[in-house]
């Protein structure tokens, strides 16, 4: 990716002390010294996850007539996870050094050392690419031991003698599949079929890390889309998408915006498969408003991929503070695999009657990190101090910052506070609005711009007289002078973007 | 409570297969025989269930300025639990059938077959109460052990060792009490301060039942509002709700209807308490608009309440289909029990200054159980199939319902589908809005009755020519013509209860 060498960068130290400091997010349970992987979501920080998850209902759950969200418990018996493979094969390759005790995961250390890709390799090829490049613990130098794999689910005992065992769902895509029979007839037999779940996931991570990037506990939004098979290449909307171009990493690293009719070409994917590939990009550059130039599809090779997923491109972005592309969702073709999976174990068919022809209906995947996508927005729309504006901020768009509006009386007297309450009930009416009476109107501004709310509201003496305020708007600190009764028309317009 | 003789009574059964057949919930898990204790939510549930939380949201993150919701981690580390008391306090008693081996709580089994309040009870007096009366089992008369108490919470064991121990909560409000000190400083040191929590809760519950009365997961919906103690008679917003008519259940069982002013007297209720009472009622009656003569605010003795409770009222709902009033939210006023708790253990001052003082600030509870409040939903505003209406059907208000509209094309021809779908497109922006394009009328008024959507709008033939549409009301089915033009303000007047 090209990056202006001129830029401040941000940090990943930067943005947990905003984060931490304005109640974004924190390590939770800070008074006993935290919980390693689990992190809290302060008041500020819980308002844009609420914004960003409500953006993916509408977004996502519109993709199609027959497209609802559900919510499954998170506790899920073990029999599931048999069905899903997580028991036998959800397992985190792990290796301790023989001297400090400390737990590496075995692939990402080789990965680190020898500059290769380790993920998927066998328990006994990790081992012995260890033994081979004498690769040792990268904390203390020591020597590790034998590569073992551990399951990542978290096991729950049940019951007066905790002898029923459970699982926390490790993806929130089973809870959806161990409902498909029942949904398929609430929903009145008809495909495509889409059933989205907004919810936790949780892993016994051997290493959390990078704040919100890789928790034990986080919140996936995942749709699983079914259809008919035999229709993988046929797609209503085709239209809708086939100009639309992809930010599709190349062979060589780069990445170049391609047609979907383009691809549909030269890669023989499937056009319903690509039809929500663009849906998928399009939420996060459309909807989200993340910059373009540093998003990019990435195509999973045949190692890489869970040998279930026919087709895999992740959602990658890259991020300032952490130097790297990250994945922040996933569009998986993950076939009949899993309702297969599930009909062998339950010994229940999921062969339905579809438009006169019987089959099991496949599924693609719509996956988005919540966690991710929130860090990655606080990294994308991060902006530095400069001389005229002497505070960081976040240019988030309206929909997704925590308010879309404060407001400020100038002075706490002379009635002028009445009159901003006034305005400050209107607004909250249909907008995230917050009131700010105190400081400096200078201070004021840092304080709403560090959240980044993009519209302050100022009531001066001058509005007692003219019945009308000053927005100033975060992005270029322009102000502009409007009537108190046409307020309501404005924030409309300003929060549709029309005036960016 | 008085009842009506006459009334077809709706049974739990009822609401169940309803419920299975519809969406609203189902036995999670059911191809693996689901797991005792947990429901999931179908696409109809989950958007009641979200509407009841909005609704939540909205009215009590406004009972005050500082107020705000968070969303810290569902699993939380040990000590947090002995600081709560969870370890040592949160537990069940439970006595095993020697014949059968099924597990009873103890309590439970006591009450039912002396018809006295055995909740709080210890061990021993439980197990010397059931040789006394010789109680025994009530699945095969077996005869029962000595009483065992068991810790409700599900215990999560991590990293690669499994040797770090760490908890699912069994109640949102410890997610926020570990919080507080972070929050009060990010929320500027202002009190009242309150912080809610729309999360999930575990319990190892010995024997869930009832549906989604008593789950082993279950979604909770609290907020706990810190103030200053010396204010706790102190209320802003007093002259609010000083008249306002509080359902007190009475020493005789009955329900009376006292003002807040005189409770302040008679009781000697504080007056900041007696506010949050008020509002927490006027949740479920103002909001919800359950039905005021089935509500009740019930003051638990004593021996009944939580030690640490100095005042503990639970909000109440007789529900039909279970033939006994149940809890469905509380109102607790907790002291400074939790923050001096976690003080102690994690060996950090909870003492804040404010206004020139230096105290712990005490917190009440408002509570609300969203799972019950659902059920309780499903319960009240079901109705019987009549002779004029030959289906059940749900009187949900229209905030509340699934969907607030439904849209139906009279024939799916001759241009009707094409004006609906514009009709649907056109609500769908500001109401949840379904299309129901097939099925005779009366079919289409029978679905969307069973799911409560509360109006229909059918575009017939004459639509083409006037540009109107039927609207029928589902409360007393009468139908009225409107302009499309005129549709969204005429929506807004329907939901606004502005027409009931």
């Amino acid at each position: 990716m090209a990056k202006n060498s001129e830029e401040v960068h941000v940090t990943e130290d930067n943005l947990y002390e905003i984060a931490r400091r304005r109640g974004f997010f924190y390590i939770g349970n800070e008074i006993y010294g935290g919980l390693t992987g689990f992190y809290d979501y302060g008041n500020i920080g819980t308002m844009l996850k609420r914004n960003i998850e409500n953006l993916w209902r509408r977004h996502f759950l519109n993709l199609g007539e027959n497209f609802s969200e559900i919510e499954p418990s998170n506790v899920m018996p073990e029999k599931a996870f048999v069905a899903s493979g997580h028991i036998k094969n959800f397992v985190d390759p792990s290796v301790k050094c023989k001297k400090c005790g400390a737990w590496h995961r075995a692939d990402q250390l080789i990965e680190k050392s020898l500059g290769i890709k380790a993920e998927g390799k066998s328990q006994e090829e990790l081992t012995k690419l260890i033994k081979e490049h004498k690769i040792r613990c990268d904390k203390c130098r020591g020597e590790l031991g034998e590569v073992r794999v551990l399951n990542m689910m978290f096991q729950i005992k049940m019951g007066s003698e905790g002898d029923t065992v459970a699982y926390l769902r490790p993806e929130t895509a089973q809870g959806v599949y161990v409902n498909f029979i029942r949904q398929f007839n609430v929903m009145r037999s008809r495909l495509p079929m889409g059933l989205g779940i907004v919810g936790k996931a949780f892993r016994n991570e051997i290493s959390p890390r990078q704040l919100l990037i890789r928790q034990r506990e986080f919140t996936q939004a995942e749709l699983q889309v079914f259809f008919d098979p035999s229709k993988v290449d046929e797609c209503d909307n085709w239209d809708e998408v086939k100009d639309y171009g992809l930010m599709i990493m190349e062979k060589d690293g780069k990445t170049k915006k391609r047609k979907c009719s383009e691809l549909a070409k030269s890669e023989g994917l499937p056009k319903f498969y690509l039809y929500n590939l663009a849906k998928s990009q399009e939420f996060f550059i459309g909807v989200l408003k993340f910059t373009e130039e540093k998003f990019r599809l990435r195509r999973l090779s045949e190692e890489e991929k869970a040998f279930y997923n026919k087709i895999h491109f992740d959602a990658e972005v890259f991020l300032d503070s952490l130097g790297e592309y990250k994945e922040v969702g996933g569009i998986h073709y993950r076939t009949d695999h899993d309702l297969l999976g599930h009909q062998e174990v339950s010994k229940k068919s999921h062969s339905i009657s579809h438009e006169g022809r019987n089959f099991v209906p496949h599924v693609i995947e719509l996956t988005v990190g919540i966690d991710r996508t929130f860090y990655a927005a606080m990294d994308l729309f991060y902006k530095p101090a400069t001389e005229e504006r002497d505070w960081e901020w976040f240019a988030f768009p309206p929909e997704m910052a925590p308010y879309a509006f404060a407001v400020f009386p100038l002075m706490g007297k002379d009635g002028l506070p009445e009159l901003a309450d006034k305005v400050y009930r209107m607004m909250k009416k249909g907008y995230g609005t917050v009131y700010d009476g105190s400081g400096s109107i200078g201070r004021r501004y840092a304080r709403a711009d560090e959240i980044g709310i993009p519209f302050a509201i100022t009531i001066d003496y001058d509005s007692l007289k003219d019945n009308a305020v000053t927005i100033r708007k975060r992005d270029d600190t322009k102000q502009t002078r409007v009537k108190i009764s046409d307020l309501e028309k404005e924030a409309e317009r300003l929060c549709s973007g029309e005036s960016r």
